[in-house]
């Protein structure tokens, strides 16, 4: 498996953006998170995704040229629509609102409508936290997960994030995995996934990979993972006005439009205390945590953002290992747009 | 089993706290929202809850005369001083900060610190709903959940509600099932529980009903759980100034104060569409939800607080079941502060 430098990858990922139409400004912001997301470790939003992306711009489903627009501004809300613009362009566009507003009123919550994908949510959480404050990010997402006790995708994998001043930062799907993770495992030819990660087209269990690609995904722990599902979903699709459920198409499906909603909700810490005061409150909360003697069969005790950091400090040193598989589909979706692939 | 209708089982209540020293009014709302808990079916939050805070009570552990204070009140955001008084009486007034504000500012964020066990987190939430607000209540609790690799409790339940205009109610411990889940058992001479629940004090799962009551609870579907209760712990505790991890107390524990921190988010639904707009779409996606095929075994797919409201019908009608550990412990209670029992 080849080690690709980030900012080779970067700029792989940028001239393919570029060829399929994005504008520069864009396609850097789009090549930037994605290959983040891959140095994070967290390869199932990362460069990977391009594919699909550059399959919905040539499609003509998704416009890259739009900046979209404030649709109403009322206090401590904004309501967005995306106009099917860029994911990662209306997730900027949408962060710096909430930071904005935040500043003003001590929160900011805006949602976005008529969005489309936009990587891995923390990037946006990210930039709340930047400004002192508490970064919380959801998005709903394509109908493949069942509700509990259901056996027909209504829900999205629907995650929620949250990133704030101090060492902790969490970014989850409300499934057990990401759908991402069973992308993942096709791509690069593994037969079987863990189980619990997904039920087959019929709402059985299954550890095939194919047939979990065919089906759903696991609600996280059953019914619960159903109610935080329908949370987001409510706090984005319901509250934005945008499409919900089914409505909802999705990165891998052609002939429609992605529709998604996103939240974007910043807290100003310092209406509460002082930034400085939280973090240390922060950094002595997580020491408390990682203080806690392991469990049998397990070292240390790891809190949320942790394994990322780790990943992330490795692969800025020696590289992003991509798959086979994902290095192929990259390289023939660079061809699609007559596009070099760099040699690894 | 006896069934007691809710008013005599609310009268019960409300006489056994007046006689623990509770001034009529925060008497008369603690044993009301105890009982609401019951009619709902969630007995783990409902009257077995009163043994505890007469304990808390007559050991001098709790001040129930004392109003809280406001310490802080910025745009959206108002930080409050529980002052160690009844929790209950504490979300009663900053759940209406929280309503006022969010008119005000389109959204409002109260956060109150030393605080106490307000029972369920619902009856809050729903007053924000009853405004025509989304209403969102956190609050931590007593550290019996070990993080994700431990072996030893840092985190609590620390649950999450939703309410809103519309048919679908969240309320939800980040833990497998709330604590009270086992409690019950115990009260009731169950040697068993489900396996998933709980650990016992090494850090080992069991379905020992003793072992897992003196033992700790399990995050939700592990990792992620753990990252919730966090995301929970830091918006009341870190958040607020209070209690963090294990300086937090609980109402099994004698000689120390409680000192749980409780979030109050209320947004106005007006900010983004009228409240109708919003019901109607809300009524859509529960329809669109509860029309999913069911899965092989169960009959129907139901949404987040429809199995509460069915049983709130059914108990509305019958009465309350109050098993007889349950009982025996409550006529025990009332014979501590000299309180006759009703003849059921």
């Amino acid at each position: 498996m080849p080690l690709i430098p980030a900012p080779i990858l970067k700029r792989f990922a940028e001239d393919i953006l570029l060829a399929a139409g994005v504008p520069r400004h864009k396609a850097e912001l789009v090549a930037t998170t994605l290959v983040a997301t891959n140095l994070r470790g967290v390869d199932s939003h990362g460069i990977q995704l391009l594919t699909f992306y550059v399959d919905q711009l040539l499609a003509g489903e998704m416009d890259a040229q739009t900046d979209g627009r404030v649709v109403s501004e009322n206090g401590s809300c904004l309501l967005f629509d995306g106009q099917n613009g860029l994911g990662q362009w209306v997730a900027e566009i949408c962060s710096d609102h909430a930071v904005r507003i935040a500043k003003a009123q001590g929160i900011g919550m805006v949602v976005a409508r008529e969005s489309n994908h936009f990587g891995a949510c923390n990037w946006w959480a990210q930039k709340m936290r930047d400004a002192g404050q508490i970064g919380i990010v959801m998005c709903n997402a394509s109908a493949i997960v069942p509700p509990w006790q259901g056996r027909e995708g209504r829900l999205g994998t629907n995650p929620i994030c949250v990133a704030l001043p101090g060492p902790w930062l969490l970014d989850m799907a409300t499934t057990t995995v990401a759908a991402g993770k069973i992308f993942k495992a096709r791509f690069n030819g593994q037969p079987e996934i863990p189980a619990g990660w997904a039920f087959d087209a019929e709402g059985v269990p299954t550890t095939d990979t194919e047939k979990a690609y065919a089906g759903m995904l696991m609600p996280l722990g059953g019914y619960k993972g159903s109610g935080l599902a329908m949370m987001v979903e409510i706090l984005c699709g319901v509250l934005g006005g945008g499409a919900m459920s089914t409505q909802i198409g999705g990165i891998r499906f052609r002939g429609r439009t992605v529709r998604v909603s996103q939240t974007f909700v910043a807290i100003d810490v310092a209406r509460f205390m002082p930034r400085e005061e939280f973090e240390a409150r922060m950094e002595w909360l997580v020491q408390r945590i990682k203080s806690t003697p392991a469990a049998p069969g397990y070292e240390e005790v790891l809190v949320a953002g942790e394994p990322e950091w780790r990943m992330e400090a490795q692969r800025s040193r020696e590289g992003i290992p991509i798959p086979d598989g994902n290095w192929e589909s990259l390289v023939k979706t660079a061809e699609r747009v007559k596009v070099e692939a760099p040699a690894v």
